[in-house]
């Protein structure tokens, strides 16, 4: 029943508008005793912060994050952490004509129909702005996962914009941090370069794939049945502005497998349980199987551009808008250092989540237990 | 925090295990007054059962139901119903196998991992036979619906199985109730007969792709930033067994279109706005729009099939297995009345989680307001 | 938002009417692995069960607990739990008359004003009856804490009725199971049996007070600010049904005194910090201290008598109610062991919740940390 | 689950720390559309501020509410709300003698025992401090109450300090606001100026019975059977600091009434259906009547006091404390607005509930429905 809540131990509510004088996360259940510093946050905030790249809007967002409660001596206490990032470059004035005329793609009409009224100054809550929070949880939850589950790695990635896929082969994840798209294939950053040029400059945006993984993940987060861990990763990447689709390991393309293809079969190693592949994703049953966590979602292209699209006004007047201020072309990009809070987020809860009911203990498999 | 909880306000909590004396759904929060009766819910659930064609398990169970609670005179009360579903054919013999070796893509592992033990008869708790409890309260929801929101209508619907996809030219709404397969297809529907026998023959299983729809949706329903009604879907969808991908709308194919194309333009008619397209789902910032709701999704192939596949023992030991019983080659086709189900509890409780927060209220655009 | 739901990770949703088919809870988050059984359960209904001495309801339930779900050989598995206890002496003839009188100082009023319609058999699920749910989960509970924190003990026993006070100088903690009063003063107890026949013989019926302890409590179970140890106490006892006041510690006295002989000076002993006194009731904070808990709670005197006494009828007519059917003159009886339940769910709950926060972990005072 | 979180529909997840750089509430499911200012907001927390009387804290605390979020142009756009408070006036140092020593009464023990650390400055988490966070959401609550619920009327007034109860039939509600213990008893505000100046001198504090009403309140609100309206107002007013004890209508004192006395029988009126009585407070079977409410509870004597007390520090050593600082020496007196605030949030949060569920309706009794 909470609107904007997420999670179910280690709970963040993100509160906040892209142009009211500050937003944040509220995090409640973090775990006691962890080292945390703004600095160790700031370094994710800063990996999200628009106007990094041309390819980014060149709003100017200083993007500060305060530790306002719950941290003692740089430890966190076990009550609730608020984060405070408070907005600066707000500049109002490029939003007056959104305030009676919808623009299509955006919730402006839906927040307006629900509501009765909507902040439109720069969408509002459903500017994607409110992600600056998220990322802000997520660089909590990751200090946390640092200190209870030390070998856990998440990385996200682009492996699509628009008409262009990575090519697989190519994959280096040390190219990741060394494009402005964080993608692992050099020669597709190199070409998106141009292309994503080309459609900034024809006033027009484009969607994006992206790809998330985990590794050094436990055996056993998830839960039977609604609890379950591709459920809330599901979730998680949904509830991200403007992401369309989800898929967890083969994903979409499971529809088109037969059982003999789709089976990862189970061998014994002298490290435990080893499987010839990992079609699932390293999910079974909603339940972590120790393989990469592999999830991979679709945003759309961005709903703001500089071409003329019909549309109407609050009193039912047909119009033309077109989109100006500072908007990325390509929203997908930004959305690879939130997808990776997102999964720290859940990850964490569900670390937390079986601890409480399980207290962290593993079957055994012939010597072997995950724990 | 719950487990086995779906829904903020409308709360379907499902139990029970394959093979132990019954399952079930205990719903909270239903509304008070509703006529309910229990044929009402098993017509809803006579279209899951097993057994209907030769396509799905050959299990009989004749999959009654009963009210328990929370009903007087056929009319809900207010307080909390229990929907019991007896077990009947349990056949426990035939799974004797898989007490001590893990099913390849099945819980078996994950489950014993995480909790130690599992009860091994037919999945137990993750066994498909829990979706019997979804229908069901699914069953209730829409009894619900029938009576706050008459004009809702939810309808599931395969659109490919395997390699084989519907050919979208050819939809026929009618057909869906017509083939064992509920797809809107027809010539399709012919064509699947004989490719699933020869799956079937071939000791093999394949995976498929379902789409639910719903028409008359109430604008307003979904809620910023975490409740949004396509979160709570993707989550819905996801949490039914064998599900590996999740779309609205668009879906993944969106990280391929433009912008200029992507944005469903905004007219104004005699009866309120109307869009140009809905390549949004029915869905904006997480806000229903009143277009059709559009949900897409994957199963994959039943892991249980003939054709040997290597494994392991609780003990560690390497084997192979071969998953005899009754399965169903496509695991997929029983997906589609429990898609529905979900989309009904979904949207249910949306509409409540609504009446909550504006009491069902709406914005005005010009002359028209949704309620 | 769970309307029938108690606790945040051991989640109890019962369920039922006084004279429907059956009632029941559904327990979700029970850890698994733990020993249990139905015999188990069956030991604390037995001792809450109706028709056992002449001071409670003549009714006649077997009051037989089946598990229908969330258990294999005897062991937790980590799913839903479904304990149901199916009505069998239901007598509905004897509710004729208020199906539409409304019995002053039941709910009869309140839900019919609020859903429009009541299963007004034996005050549905109003009745008191509902409490067999909440004492089979206690019993779960029981079976996990014996488990988990060895050195528990729950006791609940009467300290008044009416105008008759235990003298607190007799007490005996041995003498509570042997009387119908659950009364650790044996000598109160002779005379209460005289006061309540005479109490019965006048049509009348009268309150009651309850105390609840619990000793070898773990260190550190509550938490701030809302999730407090003794918020969730005064809760649970509030739930039952006809209590109108909780005390923990002091209680409604604490008023009256002062710091200096309020507070519970603290000493170093061999085996960690002692309290020179228990006047908090073993919560500081709302978090517990490893004294012994201490809640009291009063029961109002049973609303149905056979006095008559002036209401109103659905349609608005003035008449005279006399209760007639099969009740206790004194329901606090009673509720001593559907306290005790509720105090075993509390604590489990909150045990499971600081395993999910903390791990479990104690911070040490010298030498001594609590786990 | 939520630790720090109050409420269910409308909720309320107060966050900061005595010392900390600020602290506040952070309130999720606000409807849409209502109009508040920061000034309508502050008007209840300037009644608690400390340092108004001799008998409060002489801390100097502004406590100016600012609104982050979810307003736009002075109405409530139903996105979250977040209320900040900025700390000011500190002083640090007198708090550093409590750091490695535990004050008795105190939850210094509890924390460091359960989280192994804490923000030890005046009490961090555990300070009065944190229902200033509780007054600005009850301030919110207030403004929405009074757009849906416009006949709603809270007042809460001290009924007894230490020793001295008052008067009732010297009650005289327009008094409340005349002397700075907020009792309706205008000569017991006389006689307890001298009475707290005496305790305050004798480096001793007190204890006080605070009552808190509210008329004018809608028939329906609460629900079986554990979100009950007086199981949340039990939960509501033991959450906050220091209270040990919650009464509903009569209460304690029910355990000694009999069922004629306690009945409170029903008559028709002009207006609908009337009580002879309210023994009740207002709720029966945890659904308001549509009386007026009535809660009591008790606060235990402040546990900082002047006079030396025996305790531990954290290395075990036995020492003795004098708590220093600026306190209270009847806390009770600032938890009269405090209690006022609960009720606001759990009234509203329950009105939005019943709409959830009822969408309002209410059943009719003759011509008359409560809506």
């Amino acid at each position: 029943m909470s609107y904007n809540t997420f999670g179910h131990v280690f709970r963040v509510t993100t509160w906040g508008e892209s142009h009211g004088p500050a937003l944040g996360a509220t995090v409640d259940g973090c775990p006691p005793g962890i080292a945390i510093t703004e600095e160790a946050i700031q370094h994710w905030l800063d990996k999200r912060k628009p106007g990094q790249s041309r390819h980014t809007t060149q709003r100017r967002e200083a993007d500060l994050v305060r530790i306002l409660s719950g941290t003692f001596e740089n430890r966190t206490t076990g009550t609730p952490i608020q984060l405070m990032i408070e907005n600066t470059d707000q500049r109002s004035k490029d939003y007056g004509e959104i305030a009676t005329t919808f623009r299509p793609g955006h919730a402006d009409i839906t927040y307006h129909q629900k509501y009765g009224l909507r902040d439109y100054r720069g969408g509002g809550r459903s500017s994607a702005r409110e992600t600056a929070a998220r990322v802000a949880a997520g660089g909590l939850a990751r200090a946390v996962l640092e200190a209870l589950v030390p070998d856990l790695r998440i990385k996200g990635y682009m492996t699509r914009i628009g008409e262009h896929k990575i090519d697989r082969s190519r994959i280096d994840m040390a190219e990741i941090d060394r494009n402005p798209f964080w993608t692992p294939d050099a020669k597709s950053a190199q070409e998106w370069e141009g292309y994503l040029d080309e459609i900034r400059k024809s006033r027009d945006s484009v969607g994006a794939e992206i790809e998330v993984t985990a590794t050094g993940v436990p055996q056993g987060l998830g839960a039977p049945v609604y609890a379950k861990l591709d459920t809330d990763l599901a979730a998680a990447m949904m509830s991200i502005n403007a992401v369309k689709g989800v898929e967890i390991g083969e994903g979409m393309k499971a529809a088109q497998l037969r059982g003999t293809a789709n089976a990862d079969e189970i061998r014994m190693s002298s490290e435990g349980p080893v499987f010839s592949d990992n079609h699932s994703g390293g999910i079974l049953g909603g339940i972590s199987t120790g393989q990469p966590l592999l999830v991979r979602f679709a945003v759309k292209p961005t709903s703001s551009i500089l071409t003329p699209r019909k549309t109407i006004t609050e009193t039912g007047e047909e119009t033309e808008i077109v989109t100006k201020g500072r908007h990325d072309p390509c929203v997908g990009i930004r959305a690879v250092p939130v997808a990776e809070a997102m999964m720290a987020c859940v990850l964490l809860d569900h670390f937390l989540l079986d601890r409480a009911q399980t207290g962290g203990q593993r079957g055994k498999i012939g010597s072997f237990s995950a724990e």
